[in-house]
């Protein structure tokens, strides 16, 4: 790999109060999961992105990059065309075992298109995931430096950092200097699918003159990029002439980098967009590595003005249009979507994506649901990311809380994480996902039996966790006290509530109020437990 | 005012960008608000909940307490009273003003009891605020000590703290030393409308000895804090006997303290509720000071699994019933609600309070949607508030990231304020609350037009928003750049889209890309501006 010059080194260690296991495929593989161990004796496997970083018995060299793992074969065909042929991969296999779900349903969602497995033949280096509304609702990551800011260390830290808590993809959205090694360092030390949108660096060929831009130095630029293994490409090909008119009475006109770019140059030729144009040779060459169409939102709305407009929505048919076109050659793709929408707007846009662009996957950002947070856009959209994945949207572009200020550093890529992971959950919980209460229903029961250690170690952030209660009650005994610093001992309506339940056992209920009383009364009115602390 | 060891200091002074300004009444009557001055010379006033504290001209001196608001008249009956009498009280008509409302939609909602006005006599000091599902969505701020931690200073501080960050009501919620003189203090200095769990301060009274709680002695402290001013109280006068055995196959039982030191009791005594069966009592009290029943939700639920269960909905039915006997004597009534509730399971809330409390105000505990952030449970919550906002809920109790870990510090205050803002904007932006978009709006277009002063004093945070962009273009020239950090010059989309605007305008539309396009051309291809730095 490109020597740096910064050391490159990145967070590694188990997730607090968890430990790494693997179940072993037939064929090799081994499929991750994060085992949270209960004081009660019992354990809890969660679905795992980290890769070997959190796995302690693992060699890290990332210099070396990652092993690859076994049984990736080239030129195979896509994913998508093994499924039509009814064919299980070994990442299927992988992914149905990751899932807890059989393997014939991943392989039928991939073959109509409903769901996408971005891996692209030369990253074997990633553990085989799936993006669709019948699975899990994942989150992607976005890194990456531009011309002011940022090294190479930093982004491969970032890339990992983002796993550490739950990145599902990562998208290298890097413009500035050393595109392409910055990718290289984090597609070869990368567990999760890579996505780039490969427009940014064809304009850094052009010196950021996008009237010069042509087809082939974008094809050239795209076949870079096959070969290096990004797993899923952004490509705006969905921005035509004839929609430029509608965006220019919006509040914020076009605030898609991409569509942006492809607007001024369409303008300056008075001819519709090369990736319209050549939109068919594109899929030829992502067919060969098996790399996934992310079409683009170019005109996604900037605004809660600009939702929902009939420029955001012209786009979005020409996105229809081109997933067939794409899907004829074989080749995954999955749908982008906004941007700001405010609450009541938002489930429309699933509705719409599902019937113009053929059930594809939806990959949203956000949507931000108001506009006045900037610094708290993680929460902002974070509500309404939780809203559209329920609604059916498979994968959420996370915001971090620098989104319009600034470039995320590594405290924001984990809130942004984090934010998303709730939103995504809190999806899942409402979709119905059979695995999803499980977790909730572990925790909450910890913390009824005021098992601290257990429910931060089944937290999204364990670390945080104990630190906001080490604030208050830092001793070692707080850890083990029927209480916390919220009420204090004489309030703590749990207590209570333990002394209500052996007070009145259920399987006792039927003896009547009367007799629990006198239960009750004779056992000294034991409401408050007492105190060890 | 009781003297303290500490010395009581709160923080004063403007919020960034903006000015405080009055609007008078014809009676003296001064309404606030938060004038945001703009660099393009317009600006923009917001609701205004911050008090004298914001107001450089106004003196302070917390010993002595706010001034009374003039027109303040006791012993004339309650809002509901007078509404239904026809009458537009002083405090209508302030609220109409602040609110950009009707008096007589103010006047008719309390009315009819679809919205309250918690304003005790005893508490002139506050300015008049109006609770209910036709105004702007609400959001109280809970504070107050325990017994273990936190002090009289800290609280006061985190009461003038909270209504800065846009709190429009406090609850007191201590438990420990000097529940009294804490909420004095508090009381005397608030400027919105102060809640309690008189529950608490009753318990206190008795040692922390539950079965020790008598009617008579519950009764008193409900007069010694009608006496002092508080405008709303909670009484979980709902959780009845026959309850308690719906809870105790629970995963969290009873996580209400109020609901769990009810049910200690009823157990003990095998009797029913003393807050129930001295319900008509209770409001003869409160309609003396017109003070606001906010009926607790004493079985709300806890946890995911507990959510929507026969305990939670077998107590709101009680609610009714109860609520139907508050308004029979005069008294304003809100009703709280959940807690923990899964987003499928939302709405449906909403939809049974007002089918069964007379479409009184709803008043709801974020609600999380899921259990597994401890630490970010703010954002678990706003999800959950949103939607319940959007779907009708009135009020929305915050949550802080210390939820179920300790009591909120200063700065977990702010958090919290600042996540229900930013989930009480989005409802209100869903429900097309006429004044909410202006705000996105006027946002969004400083954001297009790179006036970043302007982007940050609209923000909900504007000192936040502006150190986060100082952290990667600290300079002041990048307070005029036209782009940021994020894409760095050369890819702005923001800056290629004014372009392209300024390329296509769009009244020229009309004469055909062909000519437009000649125009760009001719014009240099201008898609980046010369940079200035």
């Amino acid at each position: 790999m490109t020597a740096v010059s910064d050391p490159v080194s990145v967070t590694t260690g188990r997730i607090t109060g968890s430990t790494k296991v693997y179940r072993e495929l037939p064929d090799g593989g081994r499929v991750p999961s994060r085992r949270v161990n209960l004081t009660n004796g019992e354990h809890l496997d969660l679905y795992d992105t980290s890769g070997p970083y959190t796995d302690p018995s693992a060699v890290v060299d990332l210099a070396a990059g990652l092993p690859p793992r076994p049984g990736v074969r080239r030129d195979r065909g896509t994913q998508l065309q093994r499924a039509r042929a009814g064919e299980i991969t070994a990442e299927m296999a992988f992914i149905a075992e990751r899932e807890g779900a059989p393997a014939e349903l991943v392989r039928d969602e991939v073959a109509i298109g409903r769901a996408v497995i971005p891996a692209n033949h030369n990253h074997p280096e990633s553990e085989p995931m799936i993006i669709g509304k019948a699975f899990g609702v994942k989150v992607n990551a976005n890194i990456g430096n531009s011309a002011v800011t940022s090294s190479i260390a930093e982004e491969v830290e970032k890339m990992v950092w983002a796993t550490r808590w739950g990145a599902d993809t990562i998208m290298d959205l890097s413009t500035g200097r050393d595109i392409h090694a910055t990718r290289e360092w984090i597609l070869r030390n990368s567990p999760v699918p890579v996505g780039t949108v490969p427009l940014y660096q064809a304009l850094e060929k052009v010196d950021g003159e996008p009237t010069a831009l042509t087809w082939e130095i974008y094809r050239d630029t795209i076949l870079e990029q096959c070969e290096q293994g990004v797993d899923y490409m952004t490509v705006h090909a969905g921005v035509l002439l004839r929609h430029i008119p509608l965006t220019v009475n919006r509040v914020t006109g076009i605030v898609s980098r991409g569509g942006s770019i492809m607007a001024a140059w369409m303008l300056s030729r008075h001819t519709e967009s090369f990736l319209y144009t050549h939109f068919a040779e594109l899929c030829e060459i992502l067919a060969r590595y098996d790399v996934t169409f992310s079409l683009g939102d170019g005109l996604r709305p900037g605004s809660i003005a600009d939702a929902n407009d009939e420029a955001q929505f012209a786009e979005l048919r020409t996105l229809g249009e081109l997933t067939t076109i794409a899907k004829a050659h074989g080749v995954q793709v999955m749908i982008e979507g906004p941007g700001h929408v405010p609450m009541q707007k938002i489930v429309e846009n699933v509705r719409l994506e599902e019937e113009l662009c053929e059930e594809a996957p939806f990959y949203t950002l956000g949507p931000l649901t108001t506009d006045i947070a900037p610094a708290y856009d993680h929460i902002t959209s974070a509500i309404g990311a939780a809203i559209i994945a329920q609604a059916g949207t498979a994968m959420l572009c996370y915001v971090t809380p620098k989104e319009h200020l600034g470039l995320p550093n590594r405290k924001d890529v984990k809130d942004g994480v984090i934010a998303y992971r709730i939103a995504a959950h809190a999806a899942d919980l409402a979709k119905g996902h059979p695995r999803a209460q499980q977790r909730d229903d572990a925790l909450s029961k910890a913390r009824f039996e005021f098992r601290w250690h257990d429910q931060f170690a089944l937290s999204l952030d364990p670390d945080t966790a104990r630190d906001f209660h080490d604030e208050t009650l830092p001793a070692a005994p707080a850890k083990t006290a029927h209480f916390c610093s919220m009420c204090g001992p004489k309030f703590c309506s749990m207590r209570i509530s333990h002394d209500v339940r052996d007070a009145f056992d259920h399987d006792l209920a039927k003896q009547g109020m009367a007799e629990k009383s006198r239960e009750f009364t004779a056992g000294g009115n034991k409401v408050y437990l007492p105190l060890t602390t």
